[in-house]
């Protein structure tokens, strides 16, 4: 039998059979310039680009990035529509949307959630060392939103994408630390 | 060495080393109505409440839902702290933001970002047999942007989240089925 972990009103105690098999696929941001958001999530965060697809008589192109396990490079499929699949079947891709053209346009700028009106609030990546990370992060250039000692929850930084995008930068077991200090 | 699987202007081939270890941990919505956003991602959409963090300080609550595979279930932790360093040293985790009161302001809503201004796109949830889960979240009353067959884009459905988020329902192999067809 499926469970929960936590009880809070509203939660179904039986998940239906039927989703057993479902996954968390992918989060979709739009961009307004995808060489400098692929610079950014490659350089900067270590994503990999798995999977690209163009559609030009509609004019957009999707990117589909993710941080692949050491033993699961070599299963990755070369053939195109096998690695989309592949793609498809993973959890926790990023998909980053482009709109042709509107890099050209000098005033052109997304939403990013958190001013108003405010909704989609931030994506997060969790690394060994947020203290090493983020002074990495620091080095390069990287426009912090706030920095890990900064504020009232310490120990997690968060910083902007290129589009403003926020990312929360996380290590696992820091709040069991401060926890248990 | 670490490798991408697509060529794009912008892409760094050579990932930094400092970033071997980092993992795309959650992603996070703002929502008005836990129960009713609990009842939807457990009873709808499957997924399980791992871990649940209350903030009375600062009025809000945060909730960690994800999929868990059948294998992993009894490697998550009970104990509270570990179950947290557990949350986020995992990949594909939702995490939903109450902030306390939202749920009884009749006027209250989030932006879901599909509309000016926009910025955030979807989630996705991959599922076995995309027309077979539409059909049940039909039945059950869910929202739809589009349904399978409707729209340019066959075999894949849209439907919305309790705060008007978009949620892609995808299956894995379709865009290849589609081009082997």
């Amino acid at each position: 039998m499926p469970r929960h972990f936590e009880s809070a009103p509203g939660l179904c105690e039986k998940p239906d059979a039927e989703t057993n098999r479902y996954l968390f696929n992918q989060t979709m941001l739009r961009i307004k310039d995808p060489e400098r958001s692929l610079d950014f999530y490659s350089r900067v965060l270590g994503m990999r680009l798995v999977r690209k697809l163009d559609f030009p008589e509609m004019q957009f192109s999707l990117y589909f990035l993710g941080y692949l396990a050491p033993d699961e490079e070599n299963r990755v499929p070369e053939d195109d529509a096998a690695r989309l699949t592949y793609t498809f079947g993973r959890e926790a891709m990023l998909e980053l949307t482009h709109n042709w053209g509107t890099e050209k346009e000098a005033d052109f700028s997304y939403h990013n959630g958190n001013d108003d009106p405010r909704g989609f609030g931030h994506i997060g990546v969790t690394v060994p060392d947020v203290y090493a990370a983020c002074e990495r992060f620091e080095k390069l250039g990287v426009d912090f939103v706030k920095k890990p000692d900064e504020g009232k929850m310490k120990g997690l930084g968060f910083i902007r994408d290129p589009d403003g995008y926020w990312i929360e930068i996380i290590q696992a077991d820091m709040m069991e630390k401060q926890a248990n200090s």
